[in-house]
């Protein structure tokens, strides 16, 4: 079949009718259009005309065979499909016609068609070669590269990891009834118990491979299954496991840590209490030591101070509970008491009473209850006895003398899970990311008038801006996160304060880019972003309340500026602020330079994208407001404001101290790392990542610098045209960014994503 | 019995045990703590210590005559607690003692017992008389009055709505199940109508009362019931009807309006396809006219052309279907067309297929489904023609010449739909942040280190300064709302253009601000806020998706924006510019005016909470941006890129003058009804949160005045300060100011709020 059975004017409808033929059944309008357009196409014989109806005829459609002779007419010619055209098939059919019979000119009547059936290519590009626009889509980084960058060291551990989520136990489908979704968590937590996974932070007499740093990347990762899985394993191996393992002793450790990392021994981590949630030092559970019979009595003693909120409450054998541990009379401050909740057939003992927090906004697979105890005894043995014990005469005994310098050194068990929820955060933002991205580079809406093709999402500038900034903090917070675990394990530093303190900012601020992140994600889907199956509902459930839990982000804030305050040598967690406020009139006065009006002024690119600017502006920042807050603190002090009401007045300056410290520490940690992406084009792009987060952040804020005089208007405006700037520099690496998250391909289950 | 009974010193213990007795059985730690203490107690004679010791006996407990003296006691000394007090009760100890013994010291083992059990005021404040800190809980305003003025003259309308809402069918409980949940929608729904408010919006001649702004008042208090029930209430009755009654003719609303009011017949709303969202006039879905039959045929040519997310889709027996219309070949733009579903048993009439959506988010009380339709015949009669009809010779007919001035016309029957939306979402509002706040008024957390009494959540700086702002702006949006559905039903104003694009940008910001104040709700009520049981979770999940429907807020943001830059004459909805274009050049360039430097540095309180200002400062953000956005495309223009172009250059900026002036004008709404207050206390209330709403909002947008140099940065300062101020101002009023909102009790089912 060549050329020679059609004229150039014939030749030219063929695209048009492969399509209408290749679908089902044409419909009586579209019939009508066609004919139409034959009819007053004045560039056809009306020999031209009859060929042409008859291909109409529904009765008699065209043979199989002339449908292929058709395609390869098409195929030879070679011409592609150039799907941003504004008319997309007109320009092809001209294209094909043209290669047969040379420059034909652009057929009106077949665009009618075109705009009258309203066919666009996401119609029937499926029929065609398409040319790909480079420019779309980049593929210029290896989304393999840039996962590689991600993992580091752990990428052995994680490789194998996501590998395992591959079972079907693991396959997501909507859970509602709270029992049944309950059972089936249970079941995948023990399923990694099997793998190996439970005790991996614990050490290797217990059946783990002490390795804190990896249990935490595996724990963003399973954020990519399920939240209610993430956050159940958490309270199982790392509250109630890590409880025992760092509060504990030899003997806790033998008796218990083995069949803990199995999951066969379910256990919860009872500390908040109804009337006390952030003020763990004001819990009101006692537990009293009887001398004579060498036990803890483990009470109740109002209403609202029950346990509260406890996860694993109605699975677990087993609490790790915080109680005030009384002595001869002596509130000897808070301990942790390990009590059996239930015995083998999984009744409650005497004593106990637990009941069901009932359905919550996400983590429905995580059974929540709340826990009374009613003169419960335990053997004194049960006292997790690593910082304070009970000696054999029945007094009271710690190497730390200090009952505050005790307890805070206590809580600090609690910031590896800080660091643990910080990242699952992260990983939904992630999985969010690549879900709302994936979808805008697909769906087209709108268009200009006389275009047939609809505008990709992605192509938006309202849209690439609500969108890759997320993508750039994304990539610094997974750095920084990295580092501040590899931290926190380091052995070399037994002094933990520092670390403590600035996980408790940086988990405020990465907790809350999350709900921020998933949110944009959700609208950025528009009705599909709403839809269960598309998973962004269910981890804007689950991740919403990591704001609160492992500390309230309020109160973090609070504790991570004072901190600052007293360049860390405060208690961490420390309510008392005799600490901070002896620091404060040693210091600071002079830490200001002042601000030179030419760099005021400066809105050049090469100063702008110069990460020089940006740690001096975090820098800059951070030190003013502590001076200032310092100020005005000391000020109170001297008109006789006890310390305790002058810390409540500068309340919301703290917290903008907090949060303005965290993100200087964030992006350090990731310039820093930075510096040992070999890969010069790599390099640049994480340097391009960091330069966008830098920007977006400073832009935030941009009021405060203003106000300073930092920056002049027109330094901020041109800040602002930069971030929008780097926003579309970035659009064409999109794809490969999110890729890069390495959620594999059986996690990513959103319709919409695929 | 009175004071000759006891010494001082034995009086002055008699609080505590009547405290401690009044309570369950001592505990081991309990008696251990009390017994330690008064040996301790060197105030104490031996017959002293005797008698109380004696008073500690598990096995012979004071008998129930010696307790009823106790309290006689108490009660005729007159002394009241004072819970704020540092150690509450051995002060309110001593004042007893005082009374009859006459001045007597505190007792400092008596505040060791205190501390040791750690008895906190909400731990015994039921037994004893309570001092009322004024300060705390301002009863200067009355709620009645404040919702008066909210209601106005729909206040009967709105009471006995309410009062329809205690009915036992609209008592809230977690519905899971999705049938179920539906299913009881349903009756909800049908009930409503039953009782007349189905029609509420309709002609008298049709069951109504032509009552379309009472019908947005019981809309906004439908979510107080239920997100769910809103939302399908809204579809089968503002939607499906609303299109019968606003784009159909009296053979129409004869036929069908009167069962549709009823709920006797169910019907959708299928406009939005899986394929074209925001872009309505793109939909694919064709009805093409058969002059033969006179019959339309409604086919879904496309896999993605099927109508999506329709609600009511499981329950309708007929849906009014969108679709391009086409007569004699030619497409006559998008129409309206009742196309019957199901038949009499409910099942699917032949061409018609409806898939569920499955869960959602939230809203899973609404039945959203997908519909297919393939080649479904219905009589001609059934377009609905009120704006284009096929005439008898089969020709197409409408009195609108212009295609896009025709399909906006009937586009603005969803305007209604958008106020209604807005209202929801501040219905939503409304009810998260009553919760909230009496949550905080409840709720203590951390003290001062010597003090007992921990501090009300309330009571902190950064907790004000969440929540008051909120509820500033909640009173703001209820008088602007209120006044845009006032205009829009003004029939003496035919011309509804500069409405719908007012309620444009409304929607958006309104919708957004539901969001954020209920995500704000839902973290300052911490893992309270996360329960189902205190509704806010169910909220947020209901709320999320206004963003979305009724028009994307970042679509309708747009059409704001030009809506100003047109001054209201381009046509609403219009994604064409030329009107916009031929305006821009003619308008603007002389409306600016230079700003005193004077004026940029006043930061006294008089000049920063006069009204003008804040008119002034919004005034100017919107003439500024207008005129800047219009410099930008002009300069576009000149340098020949085409205009769709241009406009997505600008999108970024079109959307911050869309959300300025939506701020402006609601501001002005506000003010403007200020001055219908006569009582001059609560004027002088209004004014405040009016003042609020403005330096809030000025404050948000600080970065922009600064930019500009409108402000200087010690203006920018004392606006920040200010606005911490006037939270702290409005501190006592809280309470009032959220019964003020007019929740009825029957429907504030949130445990914690209660």
């Amino acid at each position: 079949m060549t050329k020679e059975n059609y004229t150039a004017q014939v030749l030219q409808y063929i695209p048009v009718f492969y399509i209408i033929w290749s679908d089902d059944l044409l419909s009586a309008s579209e019939i009508n259009v066609v004919e139409n357009a034959i009819s007053e196409d004045n560039t056809l014989s009306n020999e031209d005309k009859k060929q042409l109806k008859a291909w109409m005829d529904v009765k008699n459609p065209p043979k199989n065979e002339l449908f292929k002779t058709w395609k390869q007419l098409i195929i030879n010619s070679s011409v592609k499909l150039v799907e941003h055209e504004t008319f997309p098939l007109t320009a092809f059919s001209q294209k094909v016609a043209s290669y047969y019979h040379g420059e034909i000119s652009f057929n009106n009547q077949i665009k009618k068609i075109e705009i009258n059936l309203g066919i666009q290519p996401n119609h029937y590009n499926h029929l065609f070669e398409v040319h790909i626009d480079l420019e779309k889509k980049s593929l210029q980084y290896s989304p393999k590269t840039i996962d590689s960058i991600l993992k580091g060291k752990h990428a052995e551990t994680i490789d194998s990891f996501r590998a395992i989520l591959n079972d079907p136990i693991f396959s997501w489908e909507v859970r509602r009834n709270k029992e049944e979704f309950r059972n089936h968590v249970l079941k995948q937590v023990e399923f990694l118990a099997d793998s190996g996974y439970g005790a991996m932070a614990y050490p290797k007499e217990y059946g783990g491979t002490n390795d804190m740093e990896g249990y935490a990347t595996i724990f963003e990762n399973m954020m990519w299954a399920d939240g209610s899985l993430a956050i159940k394993f958490g309270v199982q191996f790392g509250l109630f496991g890590g409880s025992i393992q760092k509060l504990g002793t030899k003997k806790h450790h033998d008796k218990y840590l083995n069949a803990t990392g199995k999951a066969e021994l379910l256990g919860c981590f009872a500390m908040t209490e109804t009337g006390h949630g952030s003020n763990v030092r004001g819990i009101k559970t006692t537990a009293t030591y009887n001398k004579k019979t060498e036990t803890i009595v483990i009470h109740t003693p109002g209403k609202n101070d029950n346990k509260e909120y406890i996860g694993n409450a109605i699975h677990s054998k087993m609490a790790s509970v915080f109680a005030q541990l009384i002595i001869n009379g002596k509130n000897e401050g808070v301990h942790a008491i390990l009590v059996p909740l239930r015995n083998e057939k999984h009744e409650l003992l005497p004593g106990i009473t637990v009941e069901d927090n009932g359905y919550k906004l996400g983590l429905n697979g995580v059974d929540n209850g709340k826990i009374w105890f009613n003169q419960v005894e335990v053997p004194k043995e049960n006292l997790l006895n690593k910082y304070g014990t009970i000696l054999g005469n029945g007094d009271y005994y710690s190497e730390i003398k200090n009952p505050n310098k005790r307890f805070f050194t206590m809580l600090g068990t609690l910031v590896g899970g800080r660091i643990c929820v910080a990242r699952a955060g992260l990983g939904g933002a992630k999985y969010a990311l690549t879900v709302a991205i994936k979808h805008s580079l697909k769906r087209r809406q709108f268009n200009d008038s006389v275009k047939i093709q609809e505008d990709l999402l992605m192509d938006y500038p309202s849209h690439q801006l609500r969108l890759t900034p997320l993508v750039a903090s994304a990539y610094v917070y997974h750095i920084t996160l990295d580092k501040m675990m590899k931290l926190y394990c380091d052995e070399s530093q037994p002094d933990k304060r520092q670390v403590e303190t600035q996980v408790a900012g940086l988990k405020s601020i990465i907790t809350w880019y999350a709900n921020d992140a998933i949110q944009e994600c959700r609208e950025a889907c528009g009705g599909k972003g709403y839809l269960l199956e598309n998973r962004i509902a269910d981890l804007k459930g689950d991740v919403d309340i990591f704001t609160t839990f492992e500390g309230d982000n309020n109160v973090l804030l609070q504790l991570a500026a004072k901190g600052v305050l007293s360049d860390f040598k405060a208690e961490f967690n420390s309510a008392g602020f005799s600490t901070v406020l002896k620091l404060l009139s040693s210091q600071l006065s002079d830490k200001l330079s002042t601000i030179n009006p030419l760099y005021t002024n400066k809105t050049d690119k090469d100063h702008l994208y110069n990460p020089k600017f940006h740690i001096h502006a975090f820098e800059h920042r951070t030190r003013r407001l502590t001076y200032t807050i310092a100020m005005r603190i000391r000020g109170y002090i001297k008109k006789g404001i006890p310390s305790y009401q002058a810390f409540l007045k500068v309340q919301t300056h703290l917290m903008t101290l907090g949060k303005a410290y965290s993100t200087e520490l964030a992006y350090k940690s990731f310039i820093e790392h930075n510096s040992t992406i070999t890969d010069p084009e790599y390099k640049a792009l994480f340097e391009k990542i960091g330069t966008l987060y830098a920007l977006y952040e400073i832009r935030k804020d941009a009021s405060w610098y203003l106000e300073q005089g930092y920056i002049s208007g027109t330094k901020s405006k041109a800040i602002r045209q930069r971030v929008e700037r780097l926003c579309t520099e970035l659009r064409p690496h999109l794809n490969s960014l999110v890729d890069g998250f390495g959620i594999p391909e059986h996690l990513m289950t959103a319709p919409i994503a695929n």
